[in-house]
């Protein structure tokens, strides 16, 4: 009798191609499968709930898998099976939780899903935040970007924020909330003078890309390069060419994955 | 006529072998003067207030530079000089400051330094710590720490701390305070469930390794393998085969150089 697996993982993107197998590549995929066979000692295939992009990463990326011999199924139910994934897994990548979930599907049961976009607004690099955060040397005004945060929560059809080589049809996806503050992310690795934008979203789904476009549009507020009510124009015009650059994958991270009303997703 | 820099630099220590130049690896030295041949048109010796052992990381390093030719001069107090530097610098390394320092030795000057020990205490491993932190996955009693560091403040001979290797004569050091907290280092890659301690170290010098293997020896006292009389007694034996293990590279942060009455060494 084959067992499903719900299991949670975290990992830091600079270090991977990627979520999806690619040959010759090190992705998120192939690290974690080929972690699974190594323990499990059957080849086992992840199914996420969502691809994240290269450079992207998680703090607590959610997805199922299915494991079909005995040996195997009394190898994932141990104990130590979480330790000793974490000893094989390289660095940049860990194993935080797994638990059966008979018909649980990863990408179709998701419900909600929260995103988090770093911004370090700095003159100066810091080489502890690389690869981590978009730094950005000119002031960015949070408060006129909060404002034109608040004109595209809701229920809308976000085509103007969807990359525009995305194969979806309905492109219509509920933003629960966008939420914008200022602490820093890495207390011992912030210096004077640093300040860093926060930005948190949450909604039933998202587009191909359309964190870091609604990221790089709010950033041109922030700049006072277009305004709240420009940021309205460019999401009822439904035009990706209205919209602002792509903001870098390197300060996106996918925080926590929501299924039905179970809040253990993370 | 030649001038002579102060610069502060950082680094994260999992992205190079080390401080010191080896042939064929990319080291902090390599990498900080091959960026300023590439910037200043002038090949340039940088001379730090200390090495750092590969692994180990600098929130701020000192060094040192001579720059000869009026050309280079000229590029080096350019207002853009620091932006320049970084723009070519890779990721993990950034310069920080530079301001003209005549008769100025970043390592003979040095009066005080403080280095940083991070400890994560978790089950589980961190992604985006991996190789910033030590992971220990047993509680640790942290004032049991914080008594055995106070027996070895102060002016003492520490070749009981010091690297077997070591080819200091005079291994008699002042240590002025051990200070020990548990505030998290990185807000954005905490998660539930983990504890930190953390170790700040000042003293007018340091021997080889001698932070990572006080760190050892308090740790075992964390642990309950031994107590703050066994450090005493460790100190004053002033054999290195008394002390605990050496801590691993990965958490050690130097994190300040004071000269003189200078405050502004970092």
């Amino acid at each position: 009798m084959a067992r499903r697996y719900k299991i949670t993982l975290s990992y830091d993107g600079a270090a991977f191609s990627g979520f999806q197998e690619q040959p010759g590549r090190a992705t998120v995929q192939s690290t974690l499968e080929s972690a699974l066979a190594t323990v499990l000692g059957e080849s086992v295939r992840v199914v996420p709930s969502g691809r994240t992009d290269a450079g992207v990463h998680a703090l607590a990326q959610t997805c199922h898998l299915t494991i079909d011999g005995e040996k195997a199924i009394r190898r994932a139910e141990r104990t130590d099976f979480l330790p000793k994934m974490n000893g094989v897994l390289p660095d940049g990548i860990a194993l935080l939780s797994r638990r059966r979930a008979e018909r649980f599907h990863a990408r179709n049961d998701a419900t909600k899903k929260t995103y988090e976009y770093v911004i370090l607004v700095s003159r100066f690099k810091n080489p502890f935040l690389d690869g981590r955060v978009w730094r950005i040397t000119a002031p960015l005004d949070a408060s006129a970007m909060e404002r034109a945060a608040r004109t595209i929560v809701g229920r809308h059809d976000f085509s103007a924020f969807c990359a525009a080589d995305s194969t979806v049809a309905d492109k219509t996806r509920e933003l629960f909330a966008i939420r914008i503050s200022n602490t820093s992310p890495a207390r011992l690795f912030t210096r004077r003078g640093e300040k860093y934008v926060r930005l948190a979203f949450t909604g039933s789904g998202f587009l191909k890309q359309m964190v870091r476009n609604i990221v790089g549009t709010l950033v041109d507020v922030g700049l006072g390069k277009t305004s709240a009510e420009d940021v309205k124009r460019i999401l009822k015009s439904r035009d990706r060419r209205q919209a602002g650059r792509t903001a870098p994958a390197r300060g996106l991270y996918l925080r926590e994955v929501k299924y039905g009303s179970d809040t253990s997703g993370s």
